[in-house]
């Protein structure tokens, strides 16, 4: 089983995450939990390049496609052969993020992020949730953060987009994509998540 | 005008662009001298992954979208301003390294390579010389090389099978891609490539 996790920036996936791994090895699953962008060791270094705050200089069609080349490695490396030898793969971000922010946040287009994605294409997540959350409210959360990324740091008005294309990616993937509201404590998402789950067994 | 060479390694194409850039400028033209993977700040940050020799576990996919990655920003910030400004670019290698290298001797298909590098397609070089060389003699010539990068230390079997990728590209884009023999001097390759230049003018 492969499982996805999207939000905006301080939307609480980590926690949530790290509740739903706890519930599932206490049920002696074998699971994989892994991230994007990042994921293996050329993947992270792809992600310095990505979130490194000092590369303002880095094109969006760029970027775009440097989270793609991450996710091959990722896919390649440890997603395909987790999800072969039977294990549930748990990803921090996927597909849905290049497309809620290169696709439309940076309008870069739905077709050639795609394109850019075709070997994750082949990979689609069986459930993935969707944490949604004001980015008034999660840009303050992160706000604390010792250390800002290059994402972090975008306008309000970007993360805005980002929001508003995971909500039409949503809509688009009713079967696949679970929206949960992210102004809940992390607690009480982490409990609808774990009863998706155990509904799906 | 948009120049640029191809060839396997040892080809022998640095002295040879050399060579032409001191021409050009002899001429007073405005000439931007530049090469893939880099040619900008983040695209040198991109081709130390891909070049670096301790980087044995990098998939194929990944490399080949790693390199469009470079090229799309190299495009938007220096191959294409420097053509809108009326200069003359030349560039150590473009997309029909990654045709000959990733679709071609790598197998991942020129559909796919095209898909992954959609805005280079909308800036073919005027003209591009193939500098044709039995892989034997290349690698034989950078054998004396203190450091050999990744793509240098592959098997010859793969710089065979880039030959050929180099040598139907060739055919297919007869009008663009001029072949010259590799066993010349790289003074007489150097008069060849500036006669035809010439030529164009």
């Amino acid at each position: 089983m492969f499982i996805t996790f999207e939000g905006g920036e301080g939307s609480g996936k980590t926690t949530i995450i790290n509740s739903l791994n706890n519930f599932l090895a206490s049920l002696q699953h074998q699971v994989v939990l892994t991230r994007e962008p990042g994921g293996t060791r050329i993947g992270e270094k792809i992600r310095d390049i990505i979130l490194d705050a000092q590369n303002i200089d880095i094109d969006p069609y760029t970027e775009s496609i440097l989270f793609a080349a991450s996710r091959a490695q990722h896919l390649k490396e440890v997603i395909i052969p987790a999800l072969q030898a039977g294990k549930i793969v748990i990803c921090d971000r996927f597909l849905d993020s290049s497309i809620a922010y290169q696709a439309y946040a940076r309008h870069l287009g739905l077709d050639f992020v795609l394109k850019v994605n075709n070997l994750a294409l082949q990979y689609q997540p069986d459930i993935t949730f969707y944490i949604d959350l004001d980015p008034i409210i999660g840009l303050k959360r992160i706000s604390t953060r010792d250390k800002l990324d290059r994402l972090d740091r975008a306008q309000l008005e970007f993360h805005q987009k980002v929001r508003a294309g995971y909500l039409t990616l949503a809509k688009d993937n009713p079967q696949r994509i679970i929206i949960i509201d992210g102004n809940q404590s992390k607690e009480q998402i982490a409990r609808l998540v774990i009863a998706h789950i155990q509904g799906l067994f």
